[in-house]
């Protein structure tokens, strides 16, 4: 799948990932419709927006990342969401990275795995629960609560991102410890190249990668060294405040090796003065052009290019 | 929240939390019923099975932990189970642990914290989604990522459980690295009294609070000695192999600091040759009543009792 996932990125010149963190008031009003229970209306709004977004990017972006929190705050209907804009996405040619941050041990991460990369047994049925392409895992646990996804991601022909350095400010809290000389984030980024040295695909990266926030190019910069191999999830770009220079460090000189996802910005473009106007699914496509071109942008100012 | 609890466990002299993470293997043939799909049948039977057992327990356990993987391994179906069985549980009277293990940065982490313990807005309505009593959060991201839970805590009288030494075997891989002089475990303790330190109840602990495994009785009593207002969630009990001995460390000697979990032993208690021939219902209530004598007996050989 990271070479599925690669391949796309290369066939689309594009590193973007689209972000579905779709909230209930991003909708413009004269979209809505339906009726239901307040929780199951807003649900079913949310897949229609996701589905009008994905129709207007999935011939540009490689790639969606559809963050469960922001289904789960709608109940099981908001599940049902995800469920439906997991299987919407797919079907449009898009892979889908279910960004869940799971994390568990043993049989629990087992169960976590098949719910999202895996299968689920019922009598003698055989079923897919959510089915993603990718998933973010939190190795907070340690090995055990890694490894069941590991398992699923040779079996499936699936893909992690393991949490190593966020984007957020307070993520030096403890990610910044230094233990043996490292910071914590290290460590787990070594632990992460060991989970993944049996899944490194043609292109020259493993299956299981990392997140690491777009807010902290230096230490994407000490990763990509230490870890040529390792792909890197990327957020925290435009509203977090991670620049495309910035992001950079992340990068081979090929342009492999990051994808960079951006959710708000291109979620509710149709709100910004850059694109008044223009209907929310239109303004969506042209901002991920407009930041696919700053990217690229930035990569030809420093010699990078897709070959 | 976290002093209804303690007032649940000093009335009932149960310190038990029955773990409702049950898988659709668990359940006896001759109790399946219904149709439809595989997952929406494997989720009504634990939906129907769990509420078997909330029946069977609810007058002398205090809580009952639901760990949502094995739920989310059914799909949306499951979750749907997930959340009936919160809601059940609830009615029945018993204080409901969320184990999500949640975690993601700002707004992200304020929608998981609406989610589990909050509300959310639809237009003029508020609605609540999962609404359970407390829940379990993973701190690596830092205070970002733990802050927006704390503050639904205040708003909606609830608690919080954020992992600090995991019960399972590779737990120190990451937790048990050494900074400053102290490994990150207690770094993340540390942490955790301080998001904690404006909601101590009036028995003296936090509704923030930790979870620490039955496995490591050592680093249990490192917290409970340096943080005596920290309430410790103790999973790995029984099938992981911790003790009624070793659960000692977390606890004051009033009996209270802690709530003990088990799940498996429970849940399937009527596998087991010490209930032989018991319904799946009366045995894990057994099971519940055994577990509560076997930590009563080790408080009494130690001076511990409920006053």
């Amino acid at each position: 799948m990271i070479d599925k996932l690669i391949d796309k990125i290369v066939e689309m010149e594009n590193p973007v990932c689209v972000g579905l963190d779709t909230k209930f008031e991003y909708i413009p009003e004269g979209f809505l419709e339906g009726e239901g229970s307040a929780l199951a209306y807003a649900a079913r709004n949310i897949y229609r927006y996701n589905c009008a977004l994905i129709d207007a990017v999935s011939d540009i972006a490689p790639s969606v990342k559809v963050q469960s929190a922001y289904y789960e705050m709608y109940g099981y209907e908001g599940v049902k969401a995800f469920y439906e804009t997991i299987q919407y996405a797919k079907r449009a040619g898009l892979i889908v990275i279910a960004d869940v941050k799971r994390n568990d041990i043993g049989a629990t991460a087992s169960a976590y795995a098949a719910a999202y990369l895996g299968q689920t047994t019922v009598l003698d049925d055989q079923e897919t629960a959510f089915n993603a392409d990718f998933a973010t895992v939190n190795g907070y646990l340690g090995s055990d609560g890694v490894l069941p996804f590991v398992e699923l991601c040779k079996k499936y022909d699936k893909g992690i991102f393991v949490l190593v350095k966020t984007s957020n400010a307070s993520s030096g809290e403890l990610q910044d410890k230094v233990a043996d000389g490292r910071p914590i984030y290290e460590h787990m980024a070594e632990m992460v190249e060991e989970w993944g040295i049996e899944l490194v695909g043609r292109h020259g990266y493993s299956a299981v990668g990392v997140v690491v926030g777009a807010t902290y190019p230096e230490q994407a910069k000490r990763i990509r060294e230490r870890h040529p191999g390792m792909f890197i999830l990327i957020p925290g770009y435009g509203a977090q405040g991670g620049s495309a220079a910035g992001l950079l460090p992340n990068f081979d000189k090929n342009g492999l090796g990051g994808i960079v996802n951006n959710s708000r910005a291109i979620l509710t473009a149709y709100k910004s003065e850059k694109y008044a106007g223009m209907r929310f699914d239109g303004a969506a496509r042209q901002a991920v052009l407009d930041m696919k071109q700053d990217i690229l942008l930035a990569f030809r100012e420093n010699g990078i290019a897709y070959r």
